[in-house]
């Protein structure tokens, strides 16, 4: 490879001719060799990075500290990161410095040389028209920048992708729900037979699951909105113009479309990154809704013929390399590994968000890495599982129908005519003898036949389905 | 001991004679002999049972299916449980029935045993005035009342101690960043030397957080104020009059005087207890926060001579057993303890949330054991460190001083002045060379001394301290 | 109460009059008023305690820096705490120092106001016979006592309780794997059919996870056998005769007859408990196990009528207060909690173990009370699932043989014999049509009915089973 | 881009024109649309699918099931596989089926479709030399051959990046040990000043946490060195040759050149991941002492001037965008993310360790991605932190001398002479009156001048150091 050489405030180092990053960004790939191939820092940050950067500058011309030209060859610049035109100049990892410094000093590098190229100079001048401390990162640190950056991207994330998804399959189910209101079935307890319920209402468990899950993950996007940018080194706003806070929060908030406001206190959101914390504990509680329904909905389409089958599940792909004609619950398999993903991922972010110290939390690339991550994962997880399990459940209704014949709780009905004692009695009697219950019932002489099958009927069991 | 014959629907067992509870009760402690010293159900579960079995009775009285005189018999059992006059008579531990189905034949025993004996009756006789199942648990079933108690049990420990514990705690440290908010101090990030901030400013963050933190809090309750009770079994409501769950939310929120309302699905109520995964992601937000707080204090008070020494915090205790005279940060360390414990409680009620199964989840007992052992040491802890350290907290400014005095990245001022590169120069030399950054700077020749005095000035470095 | 006045270094104390204890404890109780009816320092720490400090009383004996008389004393006290005469004496909570500095000085103020007690005096003496920290505490410190005291109750809960039970767990599934180890059952994977195993086998499974988790367990205590006493306040030894720690280290040997020795490098002793996290990695991996095993037994029993049928597990109690006959897997789940419970408090350790700073660890008390309470319950655990359901596992035949004889899967067999292909295609289509595989296989014409007879038996689809 | 049409047991699927892999790999693409640019299959479990075929198709050769060519063929293509040229044909993601069956599918397909190439054919005849599932899965199923390839890829990663990584730093800090064993410094507990120790003696301890940590890993590799090839669907070995597990466990211990064994009980093997679960374990006790040191390090080098400053760690990068010459302690704050990531990572492991159901684990894929992923960071994390910070630790003498000159803590030293309360009195009024302790004990009559010169030195408090 080609070499130029750069610069910065230790020295001088090597550089990829043609790379548009700097002397910071080559220092930062030599000094943190730790899983590089798998570990770049989200392309999610990096965009976020760039509508952050050309907001700044934006707000630095209207406090008048930078000039049109400037600012027209950083928005340009900024621009083309965000159409994707320069992924490959940002190969650095989460594994370096905690407060993500490196990487908005491969921004800041890589939007001033590219600027600087736009503008007709080559990688090669010794100045620049565009200076990366001095211009791209004007009125900000990577104290603040960073924590801007997370948020804006941790709440795109969310609302185009986690949010959608998780609707589309709350959609499908509710309409599952819906169709299958009718259809009753057993109940389990314990996995133990219960009272009947109808599949619908066991399905609108799941759904009312779902929305309370984005109503607590849209509880969280307040603390989100709120942006640190304008807090400089420390959360004092050092080398700030006046009002730039609440400027450059618009201008992200007209760049991006969504509603990003400035921090009310710039300390905390330098030192603390407790909104990624409170987003992703309501992340989890998706999770652990995601990991109940996909289990429910393996076991039930569990079989075929030594299982509950209950219900019927696509036929994706062969289920095994060696049993012939074997169909498995693949997604529901897919989705309960994201839960433990988004579980594991929960305490990681925990941790990092518990170890900050005085101005500023270091924990803050892995913080973001493993919630978007998340929120990846349930999102797509979502769309997986709806588009390939969830639109095709259907009730398998013979073994549905069984299952409701066949069961010794339907007893409970009786609790209010002859009490729990006597219909305990009739239940355990019949399941020693392997009787039905009406059987039972009669042979005790707690019920006539005709009471029996007036009293003890499923449908009037499962309560008001409309 | 001596002991009476009881019997339920499996057969005959023997209670303590004076035991208000019964069979089913002391079958539990026989094949539950798990840490029974120290993992009692919760005393904040048994009494929301008693609010609850209370609303039943009420609600079963409007209903007309329990006698005005079963209802004042059960409700003045139920009040007894409340002034805690029968604590003794819960014996259970948290390791039982997942339904946490014999915790509440617990209570129905004893509720109806006791109500025999207000009634006039013996321990001993053969027919009570009041039957656990028929009369105490009418219209009910474990697998609602249960969740009912957990939710009725879990946000009134969070309105009563949680909440208030943190308030208190925010309030002080927002007097304490109102008192110091003209304290001029060193920024530290990367534990590394910063600009300057004010020692308010410092705590503003705290309070921040914990503002933040508190609304986290409270965006949760909502999900909490939803009780399963009238779900019975399964949650289709088998077993209940018209209007029951509507009507024994009203008498539970008179009781309590909480906002308790009727869930509206109750299929979820039972089968999930997202609830209490999503509040308790909000506790775990503000374990981050106290452990960020904690031990920001205890190293700004560390020394007295070797450490960092800025901040005075009261002396509790003597330290050391061998050191003498040694002081230590104990409240600090509580603290943190509690903030370790909170998150990994909150892994053991994600794994109890994901893991129900069909129409009932079955960890209930462990995740609202740790859902009120995390609320209470938040609650608590927040009181202890508030009233033993918060309040005593006072700047050391004689060493407050020296550090921003000595610093080096006041040379941050000069950036808008000189740009970056040549600031680092000035401090990269002053640093090398031990001297001042204004000897240096006028050494280099990039400032006057009369220009130095006016540029870096640390009041002018923190930003508007109104 | 009546008080009477005791003093320490910071000053007068009021002291219950007949309590043991001196200012030290005392002014804990009123600084750490955290959960202090539910969460006291575990008994099984007092206990460790007792041994240590009898020990280094003879240890200073040893060395002639202690009288015989002290000693005596001294050894006559701790041996009534360890006979749990003095249970009341010890009321500090886990809440307080993070040293445990506080628990070491109740001990010590213990044991010398009883030895002075036993010695004649009255606790209303200016002068005591024995001094807490000049001879009770003499040569120690808490930092180096205090982690000894975590080592040696972690080792005996393991010895005593943990590994018994697991063992006793093992070996009654090691019996049922022998005792089925003929009955041919259908396998399943991915909760579908898949081919046919012994029930035998599949609870071999089990005492392999076991076996391993043992073995697991086993190879952490070497470590763990390793005692901190010696290193006095920072892991250099000050204030110790010569030979202290290799010869204190033999005395608890001896009184516990555990093998402990002196730790070799006494700073890492202080500063980390990796022994404790290691070790309880080895508990969080046994949690898994049971998890599993427990789950899988009571999707086994599930039932009676729609569910998989193939275990019975003993009818402990009535299963539920509103449907009478219901039994529940009551033991499965306990043990399930439990798991859930260690695998949240493996991340308070491991918090805990990760935040010690310098020459101290001060998560001292939330880690041992957290290993202690995994240690416990996995071997209660484990006693009350032997006990209450291992032992009474039994196949239910007629179910195993239906499902084994409807099975699918035995398709597999015939993949050696006309490939993967043509095998699927026999099962789908019989699958589709509702047919036996035979039928389906002769139809299609890929095999001879007394071909297929020969080939597909599932008792030679098991493999060897001796 | 141009299609070929593939089939399996479903029907047709169209597949890149010269993609190696077929029907399944591409179904799998299809359906599991989650995450595929991030979260592709690791290349280890590639790399070890390419050891275990080759030792399947050798060790079936030996049998005779398989002919001399056909496993000439499959040796060749696994080769290419192990040499990296066959890189891109491995797209599918973590998130599939939970048995890794499309994983292991891919690798058949890849490998029959090379060798028929490598064979002279093309991917679009219709019959190929070598069948995805009849000849390269021969002996096999997903179910045992993706554990086999779990562990071959942990154990692997384990031995050649994990254990010399730590073993890497654990060597360059034993050095530091023993250069700095004669620098005397004050000892911090509770952050507090404490008595003193050498700067040897400190990093001595970091040395022997790192020592028990790999003793830790290691005790773990046996259970890892069990394979569960042989197994085939459940455990049993159906479609299994006589002898094939000990002799196929040979044949990848001979190609992997690490002791790899058959595991006593498939059944465990394929059911549940204990092995991963524990090993993981050890990883994690490792992330919690990387966590403790580079906690210690970077707060003993905080500074330069208002920090503790005694210790000096390499310049590698320039610190901050905004404050100039700023360095920052960054291979710490890459390292304490590494170890907070690690810490999550073992809750998922957790999570996907406990659920496994019956004869089969389905977490597998999430369970090797998040143990690679850890063993991966550890090892690449402990080479970083000692290239670019360990190796350049140095004292900075000047501080580290004022430190222990100004301690109050020296008084220990006097306690076997005056008593533990009069020294105490000592330390506190030099506190509060700001003077050395000598003075003080002087003052108070306690020692005379030249007793405290020769009972109070710093030397004599640090025991032996040879």
């Amino acid at each position: 490879m080609e070499y130029r050489i750069e610069k910065d405030t230790m020295g001088e180092v090597k550089v990829p001719v043609d790379a548009y990053y700097g002397a910071q960004t080559q220092r930062s790939i030599d000094n943190f060799r730790i899983a590089q191939d798998i570990n770049k820092m989200p392309k999610e940050i990096i965009q976020a990075f760039a509508y952050l950067k050309k907001a700044a500058a934006l707000t630095n011309l209207d406090a008048g500290v930078l000039s049109q030209e400037k600012t027209t060859l950083i928005a340009q610049a900024c621009d083309e990161i965000l159409a994707g035109k320069l992924d490959d100049q940002f190969p650095l990892v989460v594994w370096q410095t905690g407060s993500g410094t490196q990487s908005n000093m491969n921004v800041n590098e890589v939007v001033a040389y590219r600027a600087h190229v736009i503008n007709g100079g080559l990688l090669t001048d010794k100045e620049k028209a565009v200076h990366p401390n001095d211009d791209v990162n004007k009125s900000q640190s990577s104290n603040d920048t960073f924590p801007t950056a997370m948020h804006i991207a941790a709440y795109k994330m969310l609302i185009e992708t986690t949010i959608p998804g998780i609707e589309k399959l709350r959609d499908t189910l509710a309409e599952k729900a819906e169709a299958f209101k009718h259809i009753v079935k057993i109940g389990r307890t314990h996995f133990m037979d219960a009272t009947p319920l109808t599949l619908g209402q066991e399905i609108s468990g799941y759904v009312s699951q779902l929305n309370h899950g984005l109503k607590a993950i849209k509880n969280t996007l307040e603390h989100l909105s709120e942006l640190a940018l304008g807090g400089t080194a420390v959360g004092t706003g050092i080398n700030t113009p006046k009002g730039y806070s609440e400027n450059v929060a618009k201008h992200i908030a007209n760049l991006t479309g969504l509603p990003f406001i400035t921090a009310e206190n710039k300390f905390e959101a330098l030192a603390a990154h407790d909104a990624i914390v409170e987003a992703h504990g309501a992340l989890k509680t998706v999770a652990v809704s995601l990991m109940k329904i996909a289990n429910d909905i393996r076991m039930l389409s569990s079989g075929p013929r030594s299982g509950i089958g209950e219900l019927h599940i696509p036929d994706n792909e062969p289920g095994s390399s060696i049993m012939p004609g074997k169909v498995n619950p693949t997604q529901c398999e897919a989705l309960t590994m994201i839960a433990a993903q988004v579980l594991g991922n929960d305490v990681t972010i925990n941790i990092g968000g518990a170890t900050g110290h005085f101005e500023l939390n270091v924990f803050k690339p892995v913080m973001i890495y493993n919630f978007l991550h998340s929120a990846r994962l349930i999102g797509d997880g979502c769309v997986s599982f709806n588009d390939k399990c969830a639109v095709g459940l259907a009730p398998i209704e013979a073994n549905i129908k069984k299952h409701v014949d066949n069961s010794l709780m339907l007893v409970t009905a009786l609790n209010t005519r002859i009490g729990y004692y006597k219909a305990a009695e009739i239940a355990q009697t019949a399941h020693k003898e392997g009787t039905t219950l009406k059987e039972m019932a009669v042979k005790l002489g707690y019920v006539k036949p005709e009471e029996f099958d007036e009293w003890v009927n499923p449908i009037n069991m499962v309560g008001d389905i409309k």
